[in-house]
């Protein structure tokens, strides 16, 4: 068994849930914040059998991986035009800081 | 020493911060759901010397431990009458999911 | 690799994020609650490279170590008379509890 404590934003959360779960994994969220990703987070604890460790990275990396996203540009609403940008702009979203912990032993009761 | 991750149900969390207390064990509550356990549950993050894993264990599973118990039927109040059921219902409480993990340093400062 | 748990209370918590900021660590901050430290506290968990593990310990201590602090009384408003302690109090504040786990795999998406 091994633990995986992996660190996604919370937008791509309940995706990663999902896909545990379809994958007979069980997985225990923690509320975190700020830190490895900048908005806002949720810790995933994930307890794994040696043999399935590689197939949980896949689904995190399939699920929270970073990627560039287009994003429409909102008109300036009273705001400051001088910053407004009349085209879509990139950011960056998704992420994920992943740890693999060894466990000397696991106990359900 | 060592370090125990316990998920357990949100009903134990108080009996369990107790009885840890009442035997000289020092835990962290972090806030978590889902997971591990249906319902709502707390991660405790209990630090123990190496001769003590045992006792913590069995604490933990002394106040957490899986057991079925038996519910009141709740009447039907304007809800669906086919569903009412009007005995009491064997529902699953209680249960841990326990992680005893190696630590390499431990300080107090 | 090295993933440092620490424990702090929260009245350090924004000193200790500020100045692993400055030298470069990610951490992400776990809403805790109780135990090591008696009133409100926040799980860091810091992932640190082996050679950089020291000077970690070394912030954490610097920003949240154990010290004593005199407190001004507050006049007893309506309150009991009887327990008004007319000159400065010390009281115990800071102090941290860390573990460091080894980690067998580190990766981000
Ligand atoms: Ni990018
Ligand atoms: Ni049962
Ligand atoms: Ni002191």
């Amino acid at each position: 068994m091994k633990l995986i404590m992996a660190v996604v934003q919370d937008k791509d959360s309940n995706r990663l849930s999902q896909a545990l779960v379809e994958h007979n994994f069980r997985a225990t969220k923690l509320a975190s914040t700020g830190g490895f990703l900048r908005s806002g987070n949720t810790t995933f604890m994930i307890g794994v059998e040696d043999i399935r460790v590689d197939k949980a990275l896949q689904i995190i990396n399939d699920n929270c991986k970073h990627r560039d996203q287009l994003v429409a540009p909102v008109s300036p609403m009273g705001g400051n035009a001088d910053s407004y940008v009349p085209y879509p702009v990139e950011v960056e979203v998704g992420g994920a800081t992943v740890f693999v912990l060894p466990i000397e032993q696991f106990h359900q009761f």
